[in-house]
């Protein structure tokens, strides 16, 4: 099991690194913008002296800008979120690849864009041993944050890369209504047709309704919810997946609770309903 | 064009009526609790007086119980909604399937639950000359709401019963983010097979962001959104339908307006991105 920061934002970097070594938690997945706030350099020597491995950085991607400017932008904030992922160490990039542009309705242009995107940074990310893996997101982000929404879709654009240079998130949030997810993670694996695994990345969060207002933090503490975790689990190591499980919920009451109590269920939780 | 009572919710039934005479909209989507309130034949007697055709009835379905009090329940009820359905003069009654029980995560086990109450219930449908009209609704209702999500998934179910007696809606607020929706219109058609098309009813809202919690309310006028309207129109029609094209617009906003002012909006918003 690694722990998404996400999870216990209340804690800073150093309070993760202590917390996860406390409660043997030996991976973490990391967001940018508390890295960049504490120091790229100075993160990576925390969680290695931690004795934390890097797990996932989240998060390039939004690469579906119309404007040649804001595109130009988008790529050089992936190279840089390319470099920072070198320097924690971990070999994965995860990828919400962005919404609409405003005014727009070509769902299939933006995903085309998404592909071009993929198609300039994968050289940048091979050269930094980093993987860029594409997120699917659930579809009632397809607007606002992101124009993949199935694993099916994901595979469409990462197949037309080499696997060790683009692979795909499969997150159980964001996948689990889907009865086309299984057929789909036996695809990503690969074992079938002889190719390398696409799963980059296996993260876990329930599904709680009611969703609140925008639906970003809505995301339920693992059993609280209607997915079936622990299918999920055995279907990726079916899949021939063997890399961390990340614990990925964002919910502002865990966020309110102490941190190393959050944690201690998140890993309770997890060996009642994955392990 | 068709109208859908709860985009005008503000107007009783007498005054829907009026409206949509002095509107020249001749279609009217009506739901039962409304009907139910003013009397079934009363308002069978009130739209054919106005000169409407009742174009749904919405609605049945709720069929995932694994109580099997609470089951027979759900059957009875979708029974006397048949009956109201014959008793307006629609051939289509509009069903959303039902969520997961309290506890469960088995989506398979709630879909063949679907599945069976189809088979109770087509018999008594077809006695009174009303087809079943299965809706997949937007993934982000698959625990509370509908445990169908996507065209494909309707029509796997629809499929295993005589077209005539089993159809599907297709509404472009539940199915716009799906890159499979296209060639599952044209199955529905089923002009490829030599079949008589599934495609019981057409209807129509824009995707519109963010998403007020709860998610149920935030449907957008046409126009305002991200759908491409007309792009699923000429795909029905590619598919050979040429049934009435619902309004269906939940959202607060249009329900403090003055209803005819909504209605207009409604037509002249038609016209420019439907029609």
């Amino acid at each position: 099991m690694s722990l998404n920061q996400e999870t216990v934002r209340q804690w800073s970097l150093p309070e993760l690194a202590d917390g996860c070594a406390r409660a043997g938690v030996h991976g973490v997945g990391l967001w940018r913008a508390p890295v960049q706030a504490y120091g790229v350099r100075a993160a990576a020597r925390l969680v290695r002296d931690a004795g934390l491995r890097v797990t996932s950085l989240c998060r390039g991607g939004f690469f579906t800008a119309l404007d040649p400017g804001e595109r130009a932008a988008a790529l050089d904030d992936n190279r840089a979120a390319l470099d920072e992922a070198a320097a924690l160490g971990t070999d994965t990039l995860v990828l919400v690849s962005g919404g609409l542009p405003a005014g727009s309705r070509d769902l299939p242009g933006a995903r085309e864009r998404v592909a071009d995107a993929l198609a300039e940074l994968a050289p940048y990310a091979a050269a930094r041993g980093v993987r860029l893996a594409l997120e699917p997101l659930h579809p009632m982000y397809a607007a606002d944050r992101c124009v993949v929404s199935t694993l099916a879709q994901a595979l469409d654009l990462a197949e037309r890369f080499p696997a060790d240079r683009v692979g795909v998130v499969v997150d159980t949030y964001h996948l689990w209504w889907d009865d086309t997810a299984g057929p789909q993670i036996d695809r990503a694996g690969g074992a079938a047709a002889g190719a390398r695994s696409r799963i980059a990345a296996f993260q876990l969060a329930d599904w709680v309704t009611p969703l609140p207002e925008g639906v970003l933090l809505g995301r339920g503490q693992l059993g609280d919810g209607s997915v079936d975790l622990r299918w999920y689990r055995e279907r990726v190591e079916a899949a021939g997946y063997r890399g961390p499980i990340e614990v990925e919920i964002f919910n502002p009451a865990l966020w309110a609770r102490d941190g190393a109590d959050v944690l201690a269920e998140v890993v309770a939780r997890f060996r009642e309903h994955v392990g």
